[in-house]
């Protein structure tokens, strides 16, 4: 060891970033304490807040520092009386920066995976079930990923919903825009094909 | 906006991090909050703790938590009688893990810039004339950067060891080890021809 204690255990720290290792913990260690201590201050606050308060959303169960989130708990979302299902936060994100889908949401935070002893109670289906019991929903979009365990956890999902009545879709699957069809794989190719519409 | 206010804040904060962009400052936080708080509340206190407490050595002007660095304070270390000047604390961790040197430094946080304003007062040169004059050093070895700025600052520093009657030494440039001729640019490939030695 050559950098001074505190030194080596903020590079140690750093190292908890995902796609962090020893050198560009370093290389941020020293750039944050040569050139930018505020904003180092700064993350070091934002980052306790965040940690502590920030929580699951008791309707959607995305991530919020309010009981309910803020698309939750806008009540033009409720009129399109459309509830998408994803595995994650990011998802909404990426879904909302579409600006195409304007229901709510329900975020499972993983998929069914029993070998990982991750069944419907851990992604909370109970909640989406009293979900789909009291609130008025004429659709539920499944928009899992399109993985193995994605697949099962939409279907099982789409079963709840057939108990209830209420009609269950699964987002597209197909070749991306701006994709070329030489590069796209056989599966991919196989669901473009049966997925195929009228033109 | 489609996250809530204190995870904009969060991904905003990281962006403060070199070489983090808006999408992995995004992954991070999202990575921190589901996986990773016990993570992210020690890195937060970390952060704070290296921001509020680590200064300069007082006596080689790295980074340190102490008033004298670990280096400086090692009575084993002015045996050598040797000081070698650096531009950065990162330079002096490159240096100890090579174990080639026993001696002590003279860190400049900076090379000598005077468009940027940077001058001899700001590299603290006032510090280390009067180390030149108060320690037993034999030699001054100089092993700042190779770039223009970093001669400058070496030829300058030189001249302050001629002045006090010390050797002043410049670290050899030539051909990187395990480097091939073929890719070694003209002006290296001159200091390797010009500095060579007796095999």
């Amino acid at each position: 060891m050559s950098a001074s204690p505190l030194i080596e255990q903020l590079i140690q720290a750093l190292k908890c970033l995902p796609g962090v290792g020893a050198k560009s913990a370093q290389r941020m260690a020293f750039n944050l304490l040569e050139r930018n201590r505020d904003g180092a201050l700064h993350l070091s606050r934002v980052l306790h807040d965040a940690m502590e308060h920030i929580r699951n959303c008791e309707r959607c169960r995305t991530f919020t520092e309010s009981t309910i989130c803020h698309i939750c708990d806008d009540p033009r979302r409720a009129e399109s009386a459309q509830i998408c299902i994803v595995e994650s936060p990011q998802d909404v994100i990426a879904i909302e920066q579409t600006l195409q889908f304007k229901g709510r949401y329900f975020v499972l935070m993983g998929h069914l995976s029993p070998i990982d002893g991750i069944g419907p109670s851990e992604l909370r289906l109970d909640v989406l079930q009293r979900r789909l019991e009291d609130e008025k929903i004429d659709e539920v979009i499944l928009a899992t990923n399109p993985t193995v365990e994605g697949e099962a956890t939409a279907h099982y999902i789409s079963q709840m919903c057939e108990k209830q009545g209420i009609a269950a879709t699964r987002i597209a699957h197909g070749v991306p825009v701006g994709g070329e069809l030489e590069y796209i794989d056989g599966n991919t190719l196989t669901h473009a094909f049966t997925g195929r519409r009228k033109f």
